[in-house]
């Protein structure tokens, strides 16, 4: 089927319109008309080729929520216009131990990402949710509970799943003391799922100016990490710190805050940190850890937890045609706290 | 009661002999004749001055055998002439939940150190298993199994601990597949307790000169560090790699080593780590983590099981006199893998 979306041609250039073909429909594939699709960081990383992987043209969009509109003829999950979404991967090897476990994420083979990935079969290139249509395998479908905000819930595919993750390896919950370092897309998820699961929440800020935002996200308290006296107070304090910062920084500022065997999971920055003491760690058997998104089973799990506690993400609704400015912003921090773009607006923008 | 043993004077000078007091017996109290004390870099470290807390005059050692001489009026475990043991602490708080927990070692007032800390009652310094005679209150007194054999078993006591915790921390067994990094006083005791567990065992050198060495240590497997293809094949293959190696260097090469929700332990280096990724960390939600000695009930188990699989150090005994000499060829690694003072020389020595 043909299908319009925005796109780069080159990692100079910005988003335009782009005209393409989705796949014809296989018999576990699902088609969905996408109604909205969040903004996240890795969509402005790889359009602009940041990590060197990016092939183009490039269509981005991993945070995808809309409706069905055709099923393959052994798909039995799904029907025409149920509420579906469609996260950060759209295929995996579906045979090796960790597929079995539902960790998908961590699939032996690779998992086929939703964009700048290859389809298994053909090896097309394959584009994401800044489209009007989107094919993706049934296995790969979330569904959509009734009880959420459609027109919110996208940026839970990635920054939800990917801060609900680590929540759960690390079995956070009721006598959980868990931190959150950055209060952008990802950290403000952070806060409100770890919230929702009945940990007691600090939000680690540069300054006090993030105060009013963190009660509002309904942390329970907010660190300065410049305060020496206060970070000193607050060592050994946290069994979990979700570190979404996503550039180069220091971890020797936070690593003598976890408790014994606390860790610090980073989910935010790919690629180099700053140097690292090992004596917080050796003192107080302290661990730091990656995390990337969830298994397609653990994804599920976190829909319907938001959807059972009304948990949704803080949006700025935006037009496709708006992208670019968006991506600027993105760049920036200027976002409260996380863009999605209404696709009904896709059609107006070409 | 008085006592002789060997002391640094101070960061520059070498070893020399040193008369000095111990205190007498309180009630809680074994007083121990050192037969054998280990020698550990710490010991080299601390006499030196290299971490920058050591006061002076200092007297070393912290892996130490002997026998009881002497008891105070409520000691009840032990009596004169029982094997003992005392490793890297002689105190801790005792009412914090890490010592309810038997995990002394991570006291939240911060354990006593054998040598270098300060008597929680008296406020003098301690001074460690260099000496004639040792004063420990019976909580910090291990017992030494009959089946083995004294004249060894001193390095048990830091490098075998040290390396023991971790393995019973990530809960090594007959399953587990475990990497060795370093060779040396804590490296050939990870291998050989870890052997012992059941796991199977990987040394992980730069070159093939230790294959014989680590294969003598049962060691099933040695991996070349500087064979980029042998280490691609490697690539996700350990649950669990204990990295002795003492001084600052490169994690990025191990990291792909570990399998997913795989732990890189750090025991040997306390201080800076050069600039790592965090890419492997996340994409296979690994974990760096670091672990300090063990507990006193987890020092017992690791004696008892040594004495159960017959697991002993290598060492090389050394007079008393020969100290500083050991201490520059430990510096050049050049021991396999640990001194081991006979104590009987000291006399001799003064």
């Amino acid at each position: 089927m043909q299908t319009i979306g925005y796109a780069a041609a080159n990692p100079e250039a910005p988003l335009a319109p782009y005209t393409f073909e989705r796949r014809a429909l296989r018999a576990n594939d699902v088609a969905m008309e996408v109604l909205y699709c969040g903004v996240c960081h890795s969509d402005l990383h790889s359009a602009r080729n940041d990590w060197g992987w990016s092939s183009y043209p490039l269509v981005p969009g991993h945070e995808i929520v809309g409706r069905v509109i055709a099923v393959g003829s052994e798909v039995r999950r799904y029907k025409e216009g149920d509420r579906v979404a469609v996260g950060c991967m759209v295929d995996s090897c579906q045979h090796c131990d960790q597929c079995h476990k539902g960790e998908e994420q961590l699939c032996r083979e690779g998992n086929t990402g939703t964009y700048n990935g290859r389809d298994r079969i053909t090896g097309e290139a394959t584009a994401g949710g800044y489209s009007k249509h989107l094919v993706v395998r049934e296995e790969f479908v979330l569904s959509v509970p009734d009880a959420l905000d459609i027109a919110k819930a996208a940026p839970l595919l990635c920054a939800g799943i990917t801060t609900w993750s680590p929540l759960r390896t690390w079995n956070v919950g009721p006598d959980s003391r868990v931190a959150v370092i950055g209060l952008g897309g990802l950290g403000h998820m952070a806060v409100k799922l770890a919230v929702g699961l009945g940990a007691k929440v600090t939000v680690l800020s540069r300054s006090l100016d993030k105060a009013a935002d963190a009660r509002e996200l309904g942390a329970h308290a907010l660190l300065v990490s410049t305060d020496a006296t206060a970070m000193a107070e607050a060592g050994s304090s946290f069994d979990l710190i979700i570190d979404t910062v996503p550039v180069k920084h220091d971890l020797n500022l936070y690593t003598p805050l976890l408790d014994v065997d606390g860790t610090l999971v980073i989910v935010g920055q790919i690629g180099p940190m700053e140097e690292m003491s090992t004596t917080p760690l050796l003192l107080g058997r302290r661990r730091i850890a990656g995390s990337p998104i969830g298994g397609i089973r653990e994804t599920q799990e976190m829909l319907d937890f938001c959807a059972e506690k009304n948990i949704l993400p803080d949006v700025e609704m935006i037009r496709m045609d708006q992208i670019n400015a968006a991506f600027d912003r993105m760049e920036e921090s200027d976002v409260r706290y996380r863009f999605v773009i209404d696709m009904a607006s896709l059609e107006r923008s070409q």
